[in-house]
């Protein structure tokens, strides 16, 4: 028997209980999920920051403390704590989160929806748009979520063109790099995707220069990071009519402050960064895959190094 | 050389000319294609309803004429006509638009990015929804559409059931049939797609009976028929918030005329008929491969038998 004690809040407890034990049901381990136990009797503790639990020094039995988030810095310098330390990464949620966010709202432009959803004038004006393989977008960068992104919206027949620092070759799509590069990616897409990092080279990679790049009444969604953009040259760019709507999800300040003029703008969609989160589904599964890993004698996943603090 | 007359109009040839030209070339034919032609010279004639060609007498080396357009009953009683008429049915436009609207509009409604769309208190409320595995769509009628449709949501990770009127398979998705099969359809549709043709037995189906079975704050996508639905039942579904929101692309009169409910509900989008159409680039493909067809010796696609008139 396996004796898993969940050392967070009430609320989390409700949201977790049954996608937990879906999770761990689905090992097939023989065990005992509790919100409260007998300390010499646990052997994991999934954990969140800012728990009741503190003083691991009754838990003498325990092989592991699972953390249901990524940031796990309330927890790493306490001293009682002596045993393994995961961090949650759910690179399932996270990447499967994106590529909803990114396919949802890609599609919604390429449809025109917004004419319909919001639609005052109350008018039958139909305006069939072209078919996905007539509408090309671009995505700036390749890594694990620009790659997913990149392969389903391929998948529904947009012709994709996906720009990287370095070069890499994707079945299916146009893939370029480097500066010049980065001009021709920028020169097809009526559609541009943000999904690079945020690093001294990418920040304010969209300035005005590279705005004007695009074909005229392109439309840009940025999930990806917020310095990315440089927000002045876009407001300009989208009073000017060069871009024709923004969908942003990351900003340089979040939440984004009431006075940024994002928030007024008709031309701009916020969300509240959204577009990727740890899911509970899936981080059950992930916190469900490292017990049997420990019971199994496997090495557990995301592992931190508690001396470098990550 | 095949000689080829678009004897349709001037805005026809302007959307047509270059996607023509671009199908033919993909042929390999040695053709030239031309608005303007010396009658006895042409082999194939491209045609609109309400040409200004309407003696074909001249036309003594015609092999076939190609509709641009589904509907032949303005040409079909021509006697100068002898020879093969073949109207246009462009399943690739057809189904690929319907695949875009169905896939955009799910995951809108997922989303749920209304809320940002139009975001009145420009307020910063992050609701993070379901990855789309936790979000059942069902899809009523399992035709080339449904199918099309089902397919794509379910490559999007959606759980899928499709519900016809006889059974069938498919792989990956659920499927029922029958009125018991109806319930559980509807019973677990968080999403719900009609894609079934208008017929006695599906006119009226979804009732206030059939409403109610959907779980509460159901969605509802019709870019099928519009006598699928009983209008007043659907609304006073949305009135006590057993349907969240309804999207309706196909109405019993259209265009929607402007005193009915639908236009002013806030919980319904109105799409102008808009999902699913014949597109250019495809037709003209439709259009190239009859002609190549023709040229080898091989049946013409489509080819309407005229004595039933379609």
């Amino acid at each position: 028997m396996t004796n898993i004690l969940f050392a967070a809040g009430p609320d989390l407890w409700a949201e977790y209980e049954a996608p937990l034990r879906t999770a761990l049901d689905a090992t097939g381990l023989d065990y005992q999920l509790a919100y409260e136990a007998d300390p010499e009797s646990v052997d994991y503790v999934v954990y969140a920051p800012g728990s009741w639990l503190q003083d691991f020094t009754p838990y003498t039995r325990l092989k592991a403390v699972l953390n249901l988030w990524a940031g796990v810095e309330k927890i790493t310098g306490n001293p009682t704590l002596t045993v393994p330390l995961a961090r949650m990464v759910d690179e399932e949620g996270l990447t499967q989160g994106m590529v909803e966010y990114v396919t949802g709202h890609v599609l919604r432009h390429h449809l025109g929806m917004d004419a319909y959803i919001a639609n005052p004038e109350q008018a039958w004006r139909p305006v069939v748009p072209p078919l996905a393989g007539e509408r090309p977008v671009g995505i700036l960068g390749l890594g694990t979520l620009g790659l997913a992104c990149a392969e389903a919206l391929s998948a529904l027949g947009f012709p994709v063109t996906g720009w990287s620092r370095s070069p890499k070759t994707v079945a299916g799509i146009t893939t370029l790099h480097g500066s010049d590069g980065l001009s021709e990616a920028l020169e097809n897409a009526e559609i541009l995707v943000l999904l690079l990092p945020d690093t001294p080279a990418t920040r304010d990679l969209l300035d005005t220069e590279r705005l004007a790049q695009l074909p005229r009444g392109a439309v840009i969604v940025n999930p990806g990071r917020g310095p990315l953009i440089v927000d002045d040259a876009l407001i300009a760019a989208l009073d000017s009519g060069q871009i024709a709507h923004a969908t942003l999800d990351v900003f340089r300040t979040e939440p984004l402050p009431a006075e940024h003029p994002f928030w007024a703008h008709p031309k701009v969609t916020v969300t509240p960064h959204i577009a990727s989160e740890t899911r509970v589904p899936s981080a059950s599964r992930v916190i469900a895959e490292n017990i049997r890993r420990g019971e199994a004698g496997e090495p557990l996943l995301h592992l931190v190094d508690r001396a470098a603090g990550y």
